[in-house]
């Protein structure tokens, strides 16, 4: 019980820092959060509930990762816009088979454009696998799962 | 101090599985939150600062809770959406006398429609009485204080 | 570890006081919550990112805060209004070099006016700098960095 809270307590802070390196626009550091072969997915609650494995969007390993932010740098060619993540009741799920632990976390994101015009931009959970390594959390798989089957098409930046 | 801050973590983490099990639609285990007896209602903001008892809904015992889960699964007859509860700030409020403590907590509710349109449902906070009964927590009362007094009609799920 | 998730655990509670004490309009407790010659403004992200020390609202020091509050409840022409926060992600920025810590924590307020009609009112982050005085921790600097650069005419109240 003391020891599933310090978990609980550990993985508030790991998600704490990781909102806050997107929405501190800090996207480099996004993909060391996650283990080396890491898997990062969004999908629609709908097909999460189905086992479909149809996701918005998909990497697999910090390359991909990279990848992504790299050409999101690069490319900008869509509208500026930030994010703001909220977050809340994170709750052990089970521990893992092969070693780590699933936990659940709500959150929301608010999108704000260049206008100043604020909007929900996503509300769902984070369906987290989390190890230990080195003393560190990792993502072993971070599952966002969005309540919405409609996203918007400006999916540019991770959730 | 340290007494209240163990109390006020376990408070969370209670409404983090509470939540939980709201958002995650398995409504069957929320009168098991409360005592036996437990009071469970929504009031607006306005009515609970004048003290006045009229309420959007309100279920006395877990019996009361049973009927209103059966109806709602039995029905069926409006629109399919699904609740995601945010929530913030735990604070303790007093102990009281007759037992147990009451803490205030603000939460947020965004509805997503079939369609996918998402909205913020409703705001406000949670005022809360718990309860150790075999070492668990449960609610004696739960009042789910709105700030708007405009509820939409569609409130069939509970918050 | 232990001894910043110590810190990160009592600035969590003590900002559930802070936006308790707002929410609950007990606007009158808010300056005791600062040094007596603590900073409170609130700035665009823009702003901030650039350095530049305009701000839509400065209140340096409890007086200024007392007259802002006194202001507040004697003029009252405004539409009456309610806010309700939600904070996230508390996470250390760094000590600070004449003592204290630098925290950052994600907010979102909610707007609730009387007609009943809901609106995201502001979204951003607490860049606070937190003092201890006495065994209690009080705001040195509280820094609230608005996502938006277009902020709604209607700030009366503080955030």
């Amino acid at each position: 019980m003391a020891q599933d809270d310090d978990l609980i307590r550990r993985v508030e802070r790991r998600t704490a820092d990781y909102i806050g390196c997107i929405d501190d626009d800090a996207l480099e550091r996004w993909p060391a959060f996650f283990t080396v072969d890491g898997l990062y997915r969004i999908i629609s609650r709908e097909n999460y509930a189905r086992g479909l494995p149809a996701s918005f969007l998909y990497c697999r390993g910090r390359g991909m990762m990279h990848d992504r932010i790299t050409a999101l740098r690069q490319a900008n060619i869509y509208e500026p816009h930030v994010y703001r993540h909220l977050v809340s009741g994170t709750r052990l799920s089970r521990e893992e088979p092969e070693g780590g632990w699933r936990l659940h976390t709500n959150f929301q994101v608010i999108r704000t454009m260049h206008t100043g015009e604020m909007v929900v931009f996503a509300v769902g959970f984070f369906d987290d696998v989390l190890v230990e390594r080195a003393g560190t959390l990792l993502f072993q798989e971070k599952t966002v799962v969005c309540d919405s089957s409609r996203i918007d098409t400006l999916l540019v930046i991770p959730i």
